[in-house]
């Protein structure tokens, strides 16, 4: 009596692929490999005599609060320091606007949760963060890709798509992952209008909108929506759900990230978050409000741009210097990735193998695209971060993808002459 | 224009029902009121010195680990002392048997969104956790519900339940939440037998197996459920998932549970995890490491264990002394919690509402039965905690909620006679 749950129960499991991207990834763990895979920020810059000091506080001033069950919503000192925070980007939230989650993971899996019945359409930009495709795939959605450039989602070829009436919209305008590129305002202001017009909601996710390297920050899309309300209509926050985390300024061993929404989405995504993990761990919530109060996490993400703004431009000038004519890059103001395209007839799952085989790694395109986006064409693309690595690792790292890149292209030109 | 989520958007968000009791416990906050209402462990009895010491232990040695992201597994030493751990109760898991979870709840919420389909059926014990009900109606799951006694889910009674092919079985067989009791040996014997011939899997939730106050530990499912297989069928882990979390033993606001179950089963939940929250705290999965390492979690147990049978015991004593006859109760081996059975005619919630004049609380029982599982019924019951409050508080709490009972039999008694 075999009574393996593969061949007893098999059926009753709902479908999850194995996911290839998690596959590969674990090829890259090899400590001989510089990896680029990642969207790990620098452990080198964590503040840890900050964290020292911040548990010690926790514990001796409220172990009681910080150890026990606490409310789902979110620790209320830490809502209300994220609520001053944001309105310095002039998101003017209450704390009853904002529900702390376990890192911004979950807050797609709450999205989800509460507005993907299966087969409902999700408007999403091409390429986009795969992490929200796995987090909405479980709720059966498909897909409706709009194409991006330089400069974001193409707005101008939004209408048709918005018209075939998506469930929502879900864009991340600041140094996008993975393509690293930012909405110009231009398109912001079209992309809110727009979705208003349509009666479609935006879902803004902005991990890394605190870390910009250049230029002037852009207003985010739950503020510009804002703007087009009649101040007396007493309403606060409309068509906008903005997500944000800690992961990338502070750390993201603590699972902390949030929701910007209106108050009666938040009551429904709370419901939601009680049935899916009570609440985030108070412990957590405490010691990151005790690191970041009194300014610290300000001055923390200054410290990180610098330090983040000289690898992005290390690797650069590494591309620039190392790699073969007819593959570009984009250039980011900001965040932690930038995106790479490979000439006609190059695949990126191809070199990816012919990287490992030098000792580094990248994240091939295509688990970027949503299935109806271009995933084909993905396979042109990779995605590269730039915060993880030491600059000197960066520079070695791209120094090998270069040999890897101009094997497969001498590989190709002996196909094709032959 | 008002775009107010409620008017524009309601027909998006899925129907989540306002939770009854949480609105309840809101009330239950004045610290006026002694509650027995939470599930909460004992906040002095936190091991807060040990916990700073492994706080400082977790910065100085592995930060970058701690504070940076992790596997979706879990901190592979913790699984290890899992295993370990649980190996003296019997169950024989190795680490890809292990799955750190953010708390039992979100093991709960991944095994809904592993096994239901919208209009599965559950079987479930009548009364149940109330918090396993809010994450599997999340997926659509209907429930057949069985009826327990003091020996817990009536076994006899199981049969027919089973043949009605349900999508799996959810029981709590160790001071079960809410009504304190636990599953005979003869009665699990019969359970793990009976769902193995009618091929369906048993999730087995067993928070508190770990505070037994009095009598022999019991065999878990889990283990019995093995002794049915033969040696040399290559099998390891069969029928059963078994939960269990450190919320009860250390403390619930680091939220960390785990999910033993065989290996294909882990590999599809660490999949579902990670679109649902990439992975569980690395730090506070290390600081529990160690806090709990070197025994130290046992000895802490065993300290847990001599105060809640204190407060267990000071419980029974004083609604022995002070609650009117016609009033019946259980009397738990361990565990968190015990369940108050009113004389027929005496509502539950009504007495909430008198009880909260007496600034007392307790959870009416009606939130712990499935729709289908006599919730009528449910509101003769309520659940009661034992392990918050300090003897004092219990006695002085007891004394209240008698006088509660005894107004609300008092207007019993003149509507009967008018």
């Amino acid at each position: 009596m075999s009574i393996a749950w593969t061949s007893r129960y098999a059926l009753r499991m709902k479908g999850t692929k194995s996911s290839a991207i998690r596959e590969l990834l674990k090829l890259t763990q090899n400590p001989e490999v510089i990896s680029f895979a990642g969207g790990l920020p620098a452990s080198d810059l964590f503040p840890i005599e900050r964290f020292k000091e911040a548990c010690r506080k926790a514990l001796e001033q409220s172990a009681a609060l910080a150890l026990q069950y606490g409310e789902t919503e979110g620790y209320k000192p830490l809502r209300e320091m994220i609520a001053r925070h944001i309105s310095r980007y002039g998101i003017k939230a209450q704390t009853e606007n904002i529900l702390v989650t376990t890192g911004s993971q979950q807050a797609l899996d709450l999205i989800g949760k509460l507005l993907i019945n299966a087969g409902d359409r999700v408007l999403v930009e091409a390429p986009t963060y795969l992490g929200a495709l796995q987090a909405f795939n479980l709720y059966g959605a498909e897909y409706v890709s709009v194409p991006c450039d330089e400069n974001g989602l193409r707005s101008d070829l939004l209408e048709a798509s918005l018209r075939s009436g998506p469930k929502f919209m879900y864009v991340l305008p600041n140094f996008q992952n993975p393509s690293g590129t930012t909405l110009s305002e231009e398109r912001r202001r079209a992309l809110v209008m727009l979705a208003n017009r349509y009666g479609i909601p935006i879902v803004e996710d902005d991990p890394y909108g605190q870390l910009r390297y250049e230029g002037e920050h852009l207003p985010p899309l739950v503020v510009l929506d804002r703007e087009n309300v009649p101040r007396d209509s007493g309403y606060t926050l409309g068509n906008v759900i903005y997500l944000s985390t800690f992961s990338k300024t502070l750390a993201p061993g603590l699972r902390l990230g949030w929701v910007v929404a209106p108050p009666e989405v938040i009551a429904k995504l709370v419901q939601l978050k009680q049935g899916s993990d009570l609440h985030t761990s108070t412990f957590a919530q405490i010691v990151a409000y005790e690191v970041a109060r009194d300014n610290f996490l300000d001055k923390h993400v200054k410290r990180l741009r610098i330090v983040y703004r000289e690898r992005r431009d290390v690797m650069l000038d590494a591309l620039s210097q190392y790699f073969p004519p007819g593959v570009i890059w984009t250039r980011p103001k900001g965040g932690l990735f930038l995106w790479v395209t490979l000439p006609n007839g190059m695949d990126a799952n191809e070199l990816f193998r012919e990287a490992l085989k030098q000792n580094v790694a990248f994240v091939p395109g295509d688990s970027f695209f949503a299935p109806d986006g271009q995933r084909q064409e993905g396979s042109q693309h990779f995605r590269m971060n730039f915060s993880y690595a030491q600059p000197e690792e960066i520079r070695e790292g791209i120094r090998r993808l270069s040999v890897a890149a101009k094997t497969q292209l001498e590989r190709l030109r002996v196909t094709h002459q032959s």
